[in-house]
């Protein structure tokens, strides 16, 4: 029996009530779950919303002046508490104790307020775990789309892509698909340009320059790969249905699809750490906290997919 | 009683095929039709696929040759009858002897073929009748997005953007689906970079300097406008609901969700021109041409979105 670690992330967002609510699921296995948060931030949300707590495994975080947390405000204290809880989660893994680690939202603003100058969780992660390559996947029900730049300009996109990167981000992409579904992935690599450039009329040939050689370094290498796709047809029905991952240029490629199709259900997942990491793919949500009506679908599937590969 | 003119496109593709469909569909009002088309053509694809032809009206152009066509082949005499059709029917259009007119594909290539160096069709649409400003807009069942930028790298996109252009797009889109629903138009704008930039952190403050001035002076002429919006979450139910038309900054950013969630009912229009001009969203399909295969689905939907314009 494997156990997955869960972090409570920001105190005054929708994290509490979600671990709350996953450990109440009929869907979840609460046997394999530990909370690493603040027992008293889980209390006081569960006495608000008339959840139960008693059945809870947590790894109790101490937060200095816990009963003055208020839902949905950014507070230094919740900056540093949701970045220590996050450590400690890390470091359990690294160990380990736990088989991977699900993550619920931090504040980028609250970890400012803490002194904390880290964009998100995969910064903190990658700088704990020291690893040397890393790339974020998105995953849905109907999609998985793994990006090649993220949070960069669109101007600054075709500058930035490099052969070595689709490689990089196509390896590990067809690497957890393969954890995931105990067989070889299919990747679909997307062009940068319309139609993929059509033949070089639009944009400088980044398809045939940097993404075609790309793609037969991985087919030599024996990965399972098609494209570059033009962008909008490619995740038309037919395609997805052969595709276990979208390699995608650019942030906006991957993710206006993907949110399009599957809001309710995405997951963040960190790939080419040395722990298992998976995520909701939706931030604290402030203006809802404490209040019992976030849904719990897409920490649900984050838990499911982290499974799928412990 | 308006007359709408269907153009046969490509003789080689799927165009003849569709408007023998389409004639015979009881969702059309064939008496609305003329089909600005080949008679022999549409005779020869009529005997090979049991389809009637006696009911229809048609505006028959010679081809030189026209024996001799095959389907799905590249052929100069096609690129030039496609070419000649077309002119014809914008004629009829400008002298009002119709309403309107539903293009079926044409080949670039066979234009080429033909000493015709047009990318398609809306460049011969602009040059005929001399319109100093168009867009292209795609419609589905689900969603309207018209393009600030098209067919060009996405490296150049963000040089490319100027706020007199979202303004002139933004005006051509709410004046169509004004048109079209008879009521003030709902126009959402996006912004180029990943979360719109997120206040200027991604990109070069586009969606301040650029996309952010023509959002207000779209509403200061009286436009119902929001925006700039992070691109990825735009296309979530809620707010395709309260959009007529998305103002997108370039091809994919509109053309991947239109065709992720409405492929088979895409309709591709014309803005800015001086007659209603729509059109099928898909190509000569020269692999299905003749063969009785290709879905009328977008064709009805280009005739229906003309409808609705005159």
């Amino acid at each position: 029996m494997k156990t997955l670690g869960i972090t409570m992330g920001d105190p005054a967002g929708v994290g509490p009530e979600l671990c709350l609510k996953l450990a109440q699921s009929t869907r979840s296995n609460v046997e394999g779950l530990v909370i690493y948060g603040n027992r008293r931030i889980l209390e006081r949300v569960a006495n608000q919303l008339d959840l139960r707590i008693d059945h809870l495994s947590i790894v109790d975080h101490f937060i200095d002046g816990v009963d003055e947390i208020q839902p949905g405000q950014v507070q230094s204290c919740c900056g540093l508490a949701s970045y220590e809880i996050l450590l400690s989660a890390i470091r359990d893994a690294q160990a380990g104790r736990i088989a991977g680690v699900v993550t619920c939202p931090i504040n980028k603003a609250a970890l400012n307020a803490a002194g904390l100058s880290y964009p998100g969780h995969t910064e903190i992660l990658v700088e704990q775990t020291r690893s040397a390559s890393h790339a974020m996947m998105l995953s849905g029900e109907e999609m998985s789309c793994s990006l090649v730049t993220t949070h960069i300009g669109l101007s600054e996109v075709a500058a930035q892509l490099t052969t070595q990167r689709i490689i990089e981000v196509g390896k590990l992409s067809a690497e957890v698909m393969e954890r995931r579904h105990s067989r070889p992935a299919r990747l679909t690599v997307l062009g940068l340009n319309p139609h993929a450039g059509e033949g070089g009329l639009f944009g400088n040939q980044e398809e045939e320059r940097i993404i075609q050689p790309a793609i037969t370094h991985l087919r030599e290498a024996g990965y399972e790969v098609i494209g570059p796709l033009p962008p909008d047809t490619a995740f038309l029905p037919h395609i997805r249905q052969r595709t276990d991952a979208y390699i995608c240029m650019y942030h906006d490629q991957g993710l206006i699809p993907l949110k399009t199709l599957c809001f309710v259900t995405g997951v963040n997942v960190t790939l080419g750490l040395p722990i298992v990491r998976t995520s909701v793919d939706h931030g604290t949500a402030f203006d809802i906290a404490w209040q019992g009506v976030a849904s719990i679908d897409s920490l649900e599937h984050a838990v499911q997919f982290a499974c799928s590969l412990v």
